[in-house]
């Protein structure tokens, strides 16, 4: 059975992100001076065919740990996405 | 007040995604041949100041749809943060 998952990945709190003040450093110029903490990362969807939800969200907890993140400098959650847009969300690290 | 939102940012269903095919490419490998669809797409996390939620959620609208995507070949969708991991859903698109 296949089970849809979302993981997102994101710089660790306090390391530098030159993405997300490129992002902040445009917003003044467009006329947005109340924006602030702006964070960019990674958004992965994906399919896992497994027998069971628990026995898919380890091996996507290992594809996230392995393959799709640095854990250096890189914090991932894994959201399982359940039919009609309700999430249950597990936190990770 | 502040507001936080994620905004994910993803191509839109039908348009080749090269990055998603590399990490598919890459996961046999590794011993998994049960994944599949993988996609990949942004992640941004913000703060907005604002009155009302209503007025920080049409902002944010406004931000991701003029310098977070590109409507053309993205879609994106606004979460709101919710304290304690618990997330309302706003659909885009």
């Amino acid at each position: 059975m296949k089970h849809r998952f979302e993981v997102i990945v994101s710089l660790r709190p306090g390391l530098l992100d030159p993405q997300g003040k490129a992002v902040e450093g445009s917003l003044p110029a467009m006329g947005w001076t109340n924006v602030s903490s702006v964070r960019v990362g990674k958004h992965i969807e994906l399919e896992v065919d497994a027998d069971s939800q628990e026995d898919a969200v380890s091996q996507v907890d290992e594809i996230a740990r392995r393959l799709l993140s640095n854990p250096v400098i890189e914090n991932y959650r894994i959201v399982s996405m359940a039919p009609v847009e309700r999430l249950t969300f597990e936190e990770r690290r």
